[in-house]
This record gives C-alpha cells, sequence and structure tokens, in this order.
C-alpha cells in the first residue's frame, strides 16, 4: 500500500461545493440563450465548422418533470501540461454520470491526445477516483501534447469513439486542445458519429479567458503557490537586507501569473510583458527602470528587493521579437544556415557565425547579451529549431544587464542579486479549496452537457466572485472563441489567447500603486494555501479575478 | 498602515502551546541537575573559560512559596541566517519578562551582532512585539553577521551592556553565534559585569544539535516548506514522464535537511553528503549510482524522477576537498598567484594558468568540470578568498556528469533534467505551530534563566516528540557543547557541529528504503503548511526527531 501524508489523506475526504443549480440534477434542462458567432474571421470559421458553428450559449433551469436519464459511457483526456484540480474535473464528471444513471461508464485516455488516437484506456472506477480527489497532478491517467490534427488521428479517434460506443469525450486543456475539441466535434458530426466532445478550460497560464471564461482552472492554485514563496522570500530580503531577488514566474506569453502575484505581494518591480510589447520597451528601457528603482532604494539605504519577471517576456522585447524570429528561420530543420552552424564544433565559432548572418539591428542585440544567454539562444531548441523560449533564462539576463548598467551609471552602493525561477513548484499542487470546487463543477458540467447531446462546446462557470453556492454553470460554443492566425505559415482556426489588458481593473490598480511599491516596502505576506479554518483565509479567489469581476 | 494578509492577520493571534511546567512562573525554581563538562579538549576550555565552565544543567522545578521577581531589562539579537520562528523567540521572552514584572523591558538590538557592539537599539513595546507574533523573517530588529571577536568589540559591547543597565543579553543564533555568547558571557563575567548572556539555539540547517538540544528551530518549517515543493514536482514528474528533476537544498555541511525532505517525499535518489565522505565516493561513484537508478527506471519506461541534492555536498566529495582547499590557498588574497590570477582578462586564461598550478590530482577534477562550475570556482570568491561553496551549482553539475555518462554507457532513451535550488524560500515562512510553539517556549525560558542570575547558557526544551504540554524547558551550558577546532589555522573553541550519522534511526530507514524508493514511485505529498484543523497534520514534528528521539 503506497503510503500517503496526512494532509493527502484528509483532502480525500473534502467534499467540493456545487452550485445550488446542480444539487439536483434529475429535473434539469438547458435553456438556449443567445446565439453566437466568432471573435473574428466569421465566414471562414463558419466553412470550417458548418456543422457546429453559431449554436447558442446554453444555461441550466430546473424543469418540472424529472426525466428517465438514460446510462452514459464517457472518455475524458487530459492534454497539455499540468494543472492543479484536473483530478476534480475527473471526479465532478465521474459523480455527475453516476448520478445521470448509475449503469453509466467512465474511461480515462492514457497519456494524453495520444490515447484518443490510440484508443489506450483505463476503466475509471470508484475506487480509482477516489484515490484522486481533491489531489494535484494529473497522474491518474497521465498527459500528453499530442495533437489530434491529420485525417489519420481525426480517423483514428473516431474508430476509437465508435467501438467504445462513446455518448462523450470530455477533453481537459488549454486554448490548443480546446481547439482541437471544436475540430473533433465538427468531424464527428461531419462523420455523423454521435459522440459528443466537450472542452473544459485548463491553464495555469490564465490566457483561457473571455466574457464567459472568466478563469481557466489552476491559476488560482499556482499563483498561491508562487506567491507563498514569493511572499516568503521577500520577508527574507528585508530580513537580511542584502539581497535583490529576481524571480521569474511561469506564464508562457502572458503576464496573467506575474500580475496576480504582483496582487498578492506587492513587489518593489513586476514586469508586465503587455506592457513592455504595447510600450515598445528594449531591453535597455526595461534595465534602466529596474536599475532606477535600485538607485532610488539605495538612496535611503535600502539595497535588497524583489523583481518579478514574467516568463514571456522576452518575446516582448520588441528587438528580440525581431532576433527570435529571425534565428528561428535561420535555424530551422534543414535550412542551409542550420547546418552550416551544426557543422561547426565549438561555441564561440558558433556564436561568430550566427553574428555575421543576423541583420544589423539583431546582431547589435545579439552582441550585447551575456554569453550563456547567446548559447541559450543557439543550442536549446525544440524539435522545430524554434527558441525554446521557456528556457531562456531572462531572470539572469536582467541581473546581468542591471549590473551593467548601474557601473555605468558609478552606482557605489553593494548589489547583489539571486535569480529564481518558479513553474513546476505550482503546476501540480494540490488544489485550493476555489481550484476543487471549480474542477468538479466544470466536470459536472460537462457531463450535464453530454447529457443534453451538446457538442463542440466548453464547460464553464460564471458568477465565480460569488459563493460556488452562486455560480452559473454553462455551456460556450468553442467556435464562439476563435478566429483565425497564421502558424507555421497558413491560417488556422484556434482560440485567441487573452493577454493583461491595459484597462483591466486589476492592471489599473497595479499601476496606481507600483510607484509606492517601488520604495517602501509594503510587501504582503500571503503564506502557504490553507485548507481547512476561516473561509476568508480557504475560499480566497484569484484577486485579479475579483477585482475584473465586481462592477 | 501597512497591508496584511487573512492569513498574517490570523496568525498574530495564534496562542503558542506552553509546557505546563511554565504555566505559572512566580513559584518556579531551578534544579541544578549533573555537572558538565565538554565535548573534548576539557583542560584547555576550562583555561579560556576559568568563570563559566562547568556549569550544572538546570530544570525547572515547583516551588513552595512565591518570590517577588524584581524588574528586568534584557537585549536580545538575532545572528546569521533567518530561521521561521525567530518573532516568536522575542514574544516568548517579551512575555515572560513581562510575566516576571510588568516593568521589565526588553531592548531589540539592530541588525545583527553590530548593534550590540555599537549600541543600535530599539525598544520593543508590546505594540511591537504584537505585530510580529507568530510570522516569518527577523524584520522586526533585522539580522547580522558580525562576529563579536575582537578585544575593541567585546569592550563596546560590555560598555552598552552597562549602560543600558541589562540584566541579560539572548543571543538567537546557529552554533558559531552560541560560542560567541559563551565568550560574551565569560567576559562579562571576568570583567565583573553583572549582564547575563543566553543563547538560543537557531539555524534550519539541523546541525546545531546534541543530546540536550534535540533539534534547532527554524529546521521544522523550512524542511516543510521544501517538502511541499519538492511533492508537488514529484506529482509534476509523475503526470508529465518525461523530467528529471534535480533540486538542491539548503542545508551547509550537514545534510540533515535532505534526509528529512526525503523522508518526507520519498524520492528516487538522495544523496547524504556525510555518507559519501564517509565511503569516500568519488564524483565518478556518485555520477554512477545516480546513472544505474536512471538506467533501471528506463527499463521500465520510466524517464523521469526526483533527485535531491544537499548544499554541501560538494564538499564532502574527496577530489573536490583537496581542489577547494588548493584554490582557497592559491587565491587566497594577496597570494602571488592570486595576483597573477587577477591580471588575466579572459575568463579562458584564468582557467589555463589555474590548471596548470594545481597538483596532478586537482587539475584532472578541474579539468573534467563543464566550464560554468570552473568559472564559478574561480570567480565566485567570499572576502576571505574562499571558494562559496553554496554558489557552486553542484545540481547542475551533477546533470552534467550523468548526461556524459548515460551517453558513455550507450543510454537510448531520453535524459531530459530541470535544476531547482531551494534555500530563501523556507528560511524566513511563517512558521509551523512546532516552530512556533517551540520558539515561543524558547524565549520564555530564557527569560527565566536570566531571572535565575545564570549566564553562559543555552535556552533548550527537550521531550519535543511529546506534546508541548509535556515539554522540559531547561538550561544547558554552552561550554558542555565545544571543543576546540583548527580555523584560520588556530585553535579555537567552538560548538561542534552535529551532521548526519551513520547509526542514527533515521539515516537507518533511509537506507533501508532507498532501493525501494528508486525504482518504484512511493513519492509522498505533504502539502502546504496547515495552521488550523486537525493536529495530526498542524503540529506535526520532523520525522527525523520523531524516529531518533522514540526508542
Amino acid at each position: 500500500m503506497k503510503e500517503i501524508s496526512p494532509l493527502q489523506k484528509k483532502r480525500l475526504g473534502y467534499k467540493p461545493i456545487l452550485p445550488k443549480i446542480l444539487e439536483n440534477i434529475s429535473n434539469l434542462e438547458i435553456e438556449e440563450k443567445e446565439k453566437t458567432a466568432s471573435l473574428g474571421d466569421e465566414k471562414e470559421l463558419k466553412d470550417l465548422f458548418p456543422n457546429t458553428f453559431g449554436a447558442p450559449i446554453v444555461n441550466f433551469k430546473k424543469s418540472c418533470s424529472e426525466k428517465e436519464k438514460k446510462p452514459l459511457k464517457v472518455g475524458v483526456v487530459f492534454s497539455g501540461g499540468q494543472a492543479p484540480g484536473g483530478h476534480n474535473v475527473i471526479s465532478g464528471l465521474f459523480d455527475a454520470l453516476k448520478k445521470l444513471n448509475s449503469k453509466s461508464l467512465l474511461f480515462g485516455y492514457l497519456n494524453g491526445p495520444s490515447g484518443v488516437v490510440d484508443c489506450k484506456y483505463l476503466d475509471l472506477t470508484k475506487d480509482l477516483v477516489d484515490g484522486f480527489r481533491n489531489l494535484g497532478g494529473f497522474d491518474l491517467i497521465g498527459s500528453g501534447r499530442t495533437k489530434i490534427e491529420t485525417d489519420e488521428q481525426l480517423d483514428k479517434s473516431l474508430n476509437c469513439a465508435k467501438d467504445l460506443k462513446l455518448d462523450g469525450i470530455v477533453i481537459i486543456g488549454g486554448d490548443d486542445s480546446n481547439t482541437n475539441a471544436a475540430i473533433l466535434a465538427e468531424y464527428f458530426k461531419k462523420n455523423k458519429v454521435s459522440t459528443k466532445v466537450i472542452g473544459v478550460p485548463k491553464t495555469i497560464d490564465g490566457d483561457l479567458k473571455s466574457k464567459e471564461v472568466e478563469i481557466s482552472f489552476g491559476f488560482d492554485t499556482a499563483c498561491k503557490v508562487y506567491s507563498e514563496l514569493i511572499g516568503n522570500i521577500a520577508k527574507d530580503a528585508l530580513s537580511a537586507k542584502k539581497y535583490y531577488h529576481f524571480i521569474k514566474l511561469m506564464g508562457r506569453s502572458a503576464s496573467h501569473i506575474a500580475l496576480e502575484c504582483a496582487l498578492k505581494t506587492h513587489p518593489n518591480v513586476v514586469l508586465i510583458a503587455e506592457e513592455v510589447l504595447q510600450k515598445k520597451k528594449t531591453l535597455k528601457i526595461v534595465t534602466n527602470k529596474i536599475a532606477d528603482v535600485i538607485e532610488k532604494r539605495s538612496k535611503i539605504g535600502k539595497n535588497y528587493g524583489i523583481v518579478l519577471i514574467p516568463e514571456g517576456l522576452i518575446e516582448f522585447i520588441p528587438e528580440f521579437k525581431v532576433l527570435i524570429a529571425q534565428l528561428n528561420k535561420l535555424l530551422a530543420k534543414g535550412e542551409q544556415t542550420e547546418i552550416e552552424l551544426n557543422k561547426l564544433k565549438s561555441g564561440d565559432n558558433k556564436i561568430e557565425y550566427i553574428k555575421n548572418i543576423l541583420s544589423k539591428e539583431s546582431k547589435t542585440c545579439f552582441e550585447h547579451l551575456p554569453k550563456s544567454i547567446q548559447e541559450q539562444l543557439l543550442l536549446d531548441r525544440d524539435p522545430h529549431g524554434n527558441v525554446k523560449v521557456s528556457q531562456i533564462e531572462t531572470e539572469k539576463l536582467l541581473i546581468e544587464t542591471v549590473k551593467k548598467e548601474l557601473k555605468n551609471r558609478g552606482f557605489k552602493a553593494k548589489f547583489n542579486a539571486l535569480n529564481h525561477f518558479f513553474g513546476y513548484e505550482g503546476r501540480s499542487a494540490m488544489p485550493s479549496n476555489f481550484d476543487a470546487n471549480y474542477c468538479y463543477s466544470l466536470g459536472y458540467t460537462a457531463a450535464l452537457l453530454i447529457n443534453e447531446g451538446l457538442t463542440g462546446y466548453m464547460s464553464c462557470i460564471s458568477n465565480l466572485h460569488e459563493d460556488p453556492e452562486n455560480w452559473s454553470p454553462k455551456g460556450v460554443p468553442i467556435t464562439s472563441l476563435m478566429n483565425l492566425e497564421i502558424r507555421h505559415a497558413r491560417k488556422k482556426p484556434v482560440i485567441k489567447k487573452t493577454l493583461v489588458e491595459a484597462n483591466s481593473k486589476a492592471f489599473k490598480f497595479l499601476k496606481e500603486n507600483r510607484e509606492k511599491w517601488a520604495i517602501q516596502d509594503l510587501y504582503t505576506y500571503p503564506g502557504s494555501i490553507q485548507y481547512f479554518g476561516d473561509k476568508e483565509i480557504t475560499d480566497s479567489i484569484p484577486i485579479s479575478l475579483k477585482m475584473n469581476n465586481i462592477a
């Protein structure tokens, strides 16, 4: 028998709170609300999704009569990176299916979408599901990054669904995975296969968001874990008074995580990548901004502090954007320049070679980088030959550029900096009560959407700033979140990523306070996630969600 | 008004549990137990501490009569790195002093021992103390690393104590700081100054430990924070199934933290530096051991896992020990070789220069290191010219050597590794209930020892594996923990660091289980520190403490 920790044991027994409307699902019916279009490119998307485009948003309401529900067979899959709460989507789905009809069955596709294609699955029994309630990770069935795109993949997925006589497939994933869900839904419908496909909005990054999708699951817990650590480090900085901590935070292109963590901890500097892009801030400008804060603080005797850096920052700095695009092109698999580069043995020669084939602007940018970053740009590339942006040590880069800048300014005080990167620490954490409740409701709602025969929908909950009892489950057509974007030189239907908006209340609040936070030490210390005791502590929701949702 | 988090607010109101014996301190008296000697070098230590050596251990017992207690004036100081619970030593001290006599005063020396020397202090009022109860960090009064060693420093400290008419000074620190406390106590007594000096055992490293000192404070909380993160990462590794995470843990020379975290999370590999030293394991042997586990796991389809590395490891690998000692000598400030090295501009030239003046054995070791580590060994040096061992990225070094070894073995599967270092994340965390209670009792006891007129004592609590009500507060002469060691080529009195013992029950348990943990995925997930709810969760004590203390 595998040993589990006392907290795991206790959390296994936590009963997630359901919205009142879901308390009795035997007498629910759907209510069609407004018909939807798409975020853009309506005509093209209608052509791409002739069978599923333009469906209405649906709510649930009480019906007068109780209908007999037939047993359902559903498959569920995790797609992409871990996010806290995934197992609760499964337990919510499982419980709702069993409540609809105790003969319902739930299968878990193994190791991500490749399991859907290759028909590898696990029969999810009550015993199995009960062992993962309210726990972190995706380890009950694993996850993966395969995309179901080719005709062969679509066909194999379809045949598996047919063989298993599935009433529905639930795809738990981010923007790309939900796009995939829409494509699969359309493909099944076109081919007259009755399996419905429902998406569930997952990503710690918080960029899968819209009017209807208030937040993706996992964001709350991940931000709470990172903020616990940032707060601890701020407390340490304030006690030791000798280090600047440059902390990079996961979150890919969007800076939602950095913003939320800043609202929770009040660091001296937080960079918001979207603002860097919008205001065309060069590396020089970003560096100066940090150096300014360090100088000002030093004048009042403070040679310590906290700087938060979003993972995606580097892609939003104009000259890097250009440099990375050029490198991706020059070093794409099979390009002559890539072949030449790989012939060279020493790192120095590679750097020299590349320098001389870059554009003048990119050459200047490249030349001014520390050698370790130059090497990262050339060596650590993904299977497509693209620069692995997430592995560029932006936090170290900024320490170097700031150090140089301070030296140029004749800064006399001490500047000692330490770097941190928080990402994997939060992706598989035990979900907060918010994520535990939210995910359970998302899973529950997914089951109900399948039961209603809907497909190409995303399971959504709105009203999240209220108590869970008052949350509103709904179904939103995935195509309504889409537009066309150019990917690998081709126009593709995609769910539009939502970045940090300049006019959001949360970002405005940051802007109003950051000058003060820069100089005064107004750090707040959220501490570790609490599961028991005061609701104000255990059931808190993301600050940015609260700010943006309350009028 | 500074904003505080809901958890901070709630924790401010937590009432630490006192041992029953301390519930009413108006009728306590001390009971002298066995006289003490030292851990070694008795004669020399007796000569160095003629006025304080050989005192007895003292307990507290109920007395029949209540004595009127006179008001006390006490100064308190934090020395060295942060450890969770420091503020509770202060609040315990404050509350006990006020309980003894409401006219008692507590002063906080500012920014560490330099405050003691320069007589910089803060009057710690109830309002101030109340704002820091049960919170992390040392920020109420700051900390520092000054050592009070020279005659001038000792004199200035003495004059300040005389000016303030202090009855006592409480020094909250690690082994070196408690040695300092003993020296100060002896100096005061020799000079007929009545100020008593009491030490409090602080350090997350857990190496300040003896028969009487069961554990230093802060160790419990820091290990809980690190284990939360290790558990989260293990969960992520198990879900994504594609990364090995090499996690370095703070803790200087001793591997107590790595051992405790391993007992809490069951990683696939944990290196114990003391064992590496004892068995004379070279880097090659350590590398092979990790590579063996990776190969075995790969054969059963597992290309992911968790490797824990203690911060001090590198100093315990025989050839590194020699290399570092040589480098410290060659590059000591003012050495001809140091001057020559600094004349060289490029990193490559420096590396070349050093290589050729090292002994043959050290040259081989140095040559086989990745360049980044070579540079760290030469560039990042402390003010004395010593290699900053804590900043050597051992976790990256091992990833490199393991990668090479696997390649040599013709390993065909994937080996993707990520590195982490956890240290600052835990040093200033909000103390666990254990550390909150323990520190409060330590502070309380320190006040009582001063009230009894004892000096050169360490405030100690034993029986820590029982409920706090049954804990036994006591005073232990600091000299009884000492021996002589060679520091900077001179014999000095020091408190002996306690390393992980090969025969301790905790280490034996690890040895019995690690083969199993290596292959099976038996990770446990402690989750975040809980402060409310089940006592089994909120009031747990370190596993190693429990194992080693219970017969």
